[in-house]
């Protein structure tokens, strides 16, 4: 086995793959419960982005205003993922509306590419256990950071290596992998769990519930945020608007 | 009020409103495991339909025969349906991977459209409560269940807009409406949900598991496979082959 | 087959059948993640009621106004319920959280027990559809609804009766009978799929989301409700404390 | 901070915490359908152990093997697991009927607790990537495997210490921790979300779908599977006769 080629990455990678959905899919949902209203509708106005007449938008504030959360389900956005296992392992407590799969240790050999914080990722913490705060860190605290990561990540690939070498299950050798180790995954959701991943996963100054989630879930969940934002313009912006409260 | 015009059916609604869904969306998935593969496809020889090549077919195979579910759920399909009332109460049961918006009697006038049986629905009942038989109802049944049927569903809906009439709120007069009213909804799924769905409200020579659904959620779920076939011809094929159990 | 002993009721029935639930069960499950503090409560006073001490009390109420939804799910309640179809319709839209086990149409002959609301009933609807205000009814909406409601459900009952006579089967001849027919089931949840539950089917002076249950699943839900903060008051407690907006 | 005490473990912990699961309560739900017929149950000789009839275990083999599953869900048991991180990845992809609350990295310091597989894990690969076979390993390969893990397991640890030390964040410094370090969790399921788990990540000579899990959830598997027997013997026995397919 040739020496290894590391890959100390401090992004995350977040593609859309796929998609079904627009604004008017809630709205349509939304209307099949007073159908007779539609037909008023046909001489409005329509908004040249989305589509969407004002009375359309006041629909979709008050579905997320009052938490009426089904309208929103019946779209479809599919996300590659590529994100350190710890990131991973957050993301998938998400159990309702997430349909996930993840590249396999058991079946390849995994790559050396490991997570490192950037310069600017918050490094010290300070406060108690439970309500702990971070601070910048010193330059001295970023130095012993990489070191630290990168000396603990090229023993850990060194000794997975030695394992497949002496013919040891993939299964087994991985145990020794961290949970820095760059993952990748197909997430598919659909606008009502994302916005409860988004609640739960990212800090906002228009969120009414304060919310502590790790920086590197965050930064995967503002990226699909984005992505979202762009299909789905109203809909967002309503969240923003509703304090981003998951219907 | 008007006198009201009675419609009665013997049949369903089902049209595909939007979908993504495709064969290929669940060998990517599958495929995310095993990265390193991909490379070796590019000279296969694709069919012309699916654009999947013989391994592809193989894996999508190997996934259904050995239940390994979660491939199949990174697609989505969005349904209209019009059908009577139990026929949706069977149908909200499912919870997994399924989402509804259904017409709301409190939102609005119910419309006099009531379900009555054609003359191939099968009348006659046999044997105990817990395993009858249904046989071919007799002139004379199918005489008297119409009949019945219809007085029935008049008299309720005459009382219902009685009530009306007289300022008694929908979302009370309703009670009076019978379980053979149409309804409808939309309803978005994944090709796994849909396939648990198929698994246990159809019958077919195939299937490994019998079932034994009632006719009319049948109607329904065939005209949702029929739909999802089209779509995803390699899984379709695929499910069948393996006993229609549901991966 | 004699002439049918009609039952009118304008109640519902909700009993707790069995149950493994209780304050604690949150804090342990909540203090799996800083197990080390575990020890210093050793010589903390408890709560004769719960056997809480302030300190348990103070992390439920943390958990519950930062939307830690997790802990509140280590328990178990089931149910017996007995109400209307159309109270069952809206609560089998409850899908994460909740299991349900309903007498069946198919299998055994449905008994005439119908549902006539009470006269404390608001009945008199005013506005518009979708936004509509509930008013006492008068004397004579009383009237007219409970005539209404009990000639349109003997019709259907003997409607029914009258096909089962006939041999026809009993998952045709039901779709005559009303959603105001009674039906009952099993259902089991967790303090965390209640909470979500309650939020939505209930009026409450301390809710901070405003919602508009229908009366007769609010009925179920109070129920349900009284139960379960008998068996966890101090997270019932919290909950209100909080603007009952569910983890 | 002084020298960490290393503990190397080749077993796993699962205790059941508590539970309200019993046969007769699957009997109870299924019976809800057909309500008439309890009372012939009275005179009817019951099983010692389990107090059921011989009928009501008919009825449990009847739904386990026509695939009715929601009469298993009414009952619930909390575990608490010890095992590695890699278990609980594939332990946390059964999203279904299951509740999760795990020890977190973010909150305390994480004890140095790691796995290393015993002398009976079958350690050699052998055959293509994704249809391997696992052999005895050499007494040559156990020493490697053990060698490896070890040094590997106590040079991450070192670096975690080193990054705590310095200050730096216990989220940040998690990073360099391997998959094969302890953690702990409570997990509440029932028998049927249970089932489900245990096709698939068990192998037994009964099962008639092959499934072929890491041998360390299996583990974690087969303690659930014997606390679960215990509880409910017929339903566990009628698992088994009917080819182990969850319901």
């Amino acid at each position: 086995m040739p020496d290894p080629e590391f890959t100390f990455r401090s992004d995350v990678t977040v593609e859309l793959v796929k998609h079904t959905a627009s604004d008017s899919d809630v709205v349509f949902a939304a209307r099949v419960s007073t159908l007779g209203e539609q037909a008023e509708e046909m001489n409005q106005c329509r908004d040249i982005r989305t589509g969407l007449t004002a009375r359309d938008s006041g629909l979709i504030n008050y579905l997320m205003r009052d938490q009426h959360g089904s309208p929103f389900e019946h779209n479809s956005m599919t996300f590659f993922v590529e994100a350190p296992i710890f990131v991973f392992r957050e993301f998938m407590r998400h159990r309702v509306g997430f349909s996930y799969n993840e590249e396999s240790g058991r079946y390849r050999t995994l790559q050396p590419v490991f997570y490192v914080p950037g310069p600017d990722r918050k490094l010290g913490q300070f406060g108690p256990a439970s309500k702990y705060t971070l601070v910048e860190g010193t330059e001295e605290q970023h130095q012993t950071k990489t070191a630290c990561m990168e000396h603990s990540y090229k023993v850990a690939y060194a000794m997975y290596q030695e394992m497949l070498i002496d013919g040891i299950a993939r299964e087994v050798a991985r145990a020794v992998l961290p949970v820095g180790l760059f993952s990748s995954m197909y997430v598919t959701c659909n606008a009502r769990s994302l916005m409860n991943f988004l609640t739960l996963r990212t800090t906002h100054p228009q969120a009414k519930v304060p919310s502590f989630p790790q920086r590197e879930i965050e930064m995967v969940a503002e990226q699909m945020e984005t992505a979202w934002a762009a299909l789905m313009p109203v809909t967002h912006e309503t969240f923003n608007a509703n304090g981003r409260v998951a219907p």
